[in-house]
């Protein structure tokens, strides 16, 4: 018996088969490459369907899939909210798939939910009942496990922590991405450096030569590692906000982990000591000293892995979320 | 059948019997006096031995009994830690309960957990599986409820939202009791008023002549149903604080509900289409729209409905949590 993930990304697809405990069998990926819309929801069949077929010729039957988008899944109606696939606004994924499975279940989960199930199975969360998986990439999400089930919500909107209020006044800038996610993703760190070569006349760093609008955050964690004094502040100011939403989950959460990852953990990884000094300061007094922080053990794979526990917890609960 | 429920709070204790559809049978309140460690333990206990006795002369069968304490009930060990009651650190309360009630079931809560289960039971969460009770009196605080759980977290300390980092960069008064806490709570509002009245030195309203140690968050609000200057500038720093935490809530938690019960609502009740406006403007924009803003249906009894509900929920998994 194994477990299929798809983990299907704004760029491309993992997909995976895993054993029981969470094993890897058999793993590939598969560029978007310029499709959109329902050409998107083809690909994840054609993956299903290779995937169903490389079991059988292994002798072995997929059991169970479980699939990670990059946006909402609404567990009521099937249907996914993708921002970065063009199309996917309540797009029917769940039936679309289920055209092509045959009696297989099938889970769809937001990748967030997916990285802190991954990390539980086979990563860093082993053994977890609360932890959190803060992703830090292009935006920012936090997947949350409370007493062994994940966070979702009222509406499966649960951990949109890119839109937490760190820093008062509100500001405009705020309004398209949240707070947080404006100073702290990829995204904010460039425009944090863009920001500080636009007003610091006098810096003159190996970021002056560039041209701002193309400067990124491995650049900007590259220009760190040699000591450049523009790249220091910004970093310095990600890792206070860093710092202060580590606090803010574990004073509202109490969890024994919070697991960095993302693109930006990663690079960032090292910061981590720096990081948990700063949410020292804000944070409850007893649940700081209760807490781990660390980075994912899966790296870019937590998704595809959270993806085949997902596959597997639906297994195991047969009936009641199918 | 009847549930017993008991609140002990710094200065009180509220015990009543309730019926299983949360009707209120019977209900007083006994005043702690000086008492202070096992004096206080002991009180309760007597509380509970004369509901029993109550409950037997009305017919009824006290069938189960909750406790509401002010502070972190370790549910494995059957501690309580409650800073306002001198000698309530690690103390053995359940033991101590046991020793009275025979074969009848027993459990304890915070009050912050106790106050989002009352809601539930008979106030303004009625029905909801995802809710929020955001206490604000002396303190700060925050009763979870996801998927009709109480959040505990891993040592039983979450929804320490008092805590919460809404302020860079941190400042060093916010090391007793958290940055959120420090500048929106009942002492908070006090303190405040204290600091702008020690800086501005224009300032001639009706908090001129008052002694500014006495100045307590009641003083607060009657001089801004005045249209005191001084009170003005203390309550929108308030809401602008309470909004940001109400929106982190709705960006974390997706919530159907957040209440906002404690002393300060009370006063403050009026404030919160203010609250709602600045949250609105912070929060994850699908979420917002989908959360009610209320305040407490049962005022200063939610803890003690509370604790009847924590009564009849111990008895219906009985076995599992007593």
């Amino acid at each position: 018996m194994a477990l299929l993930g798809i983990d299907l990304g704004g760029t491309k697809i993992a997909a995976a088969l895993f054993a029981e405990d969470g094993s890897l069998l058999l793993r590939e990926t598969v560029q978007l490459e310029d499709r959109v819309g329902s050409a998107v929801g083809k690909l994840v069949n054609d993956c299903i369907c290779k995937y169903i077929e490389e079991a059988k010729r292994k002798g072995i039957k997929a059991a169970s899939i479980g699939i990670s988008v990059p946006g909402i899944s609404n567990i009521n109606t099937g249907t996914v909210w993708a921002p970065n696939i063009p199309g996917w606004n309540k797009y029917p994924l769940l039936a679309e798939i289920r055209e092509v499975t045959g009696d297989i279940p099938v889970v769809i989960d937001s990748d967030r939910a997916c990285y802190i199930l991954g990390e539980v199975w086979a990563g860093n969360a082993k053994g977890c009942k609360d932890a959190v998986f803060l992703a830090v990439g292009t935006g920012i999400g936090a997947g949350i496990l409370v007493n062994g089930e994940v966070l979702r919500g009222s509406n499966d909107i649960a951990g949109a922590i890119g839109w937490m209020a760190l820093k008062k006044p509100f500001e405009d800038k705020y309004i398209e991405c949240g707070c947080f996610e404006y100073y702290a993703s990829g995204d904010g760190i460039a425009r944090a450096a863009r920001d500080f070569l636009r007003t610091d006349r006098s810096y003159s760093g190996i970021l002056r030569g560039k041209d701002p609008g193309s400067i990124n955050a491995h650049d900007l964690f590259t220009a760190y590692e040699v000591g450049d004094s523009l790249a220091g502040k910004v970093i310095e100011q990600c890792i206070s906000f860093w710092g202060m939403a580590a606090a803010n989950i574990v004073s509202l959460f109490n969890p024994e982990k919070i697991i960095f990852g993302g693109g930006v953990f990663g690079p960032a990884e090292k910061l981590i000591p720096a990081i948990r000094k700063e949410a020292a300061r804000w944070a409850q007094p007893i649940s700081i000293t209760r807490v781990t922080f660390d980075v994912s053990g899966l790296k870019g794979n937590a998704g595809v892995y959270g993806a085949g526990y997902l596959a597997l917890k639906n297994l195991n609960s047969f009936g009641s979320s199918i």
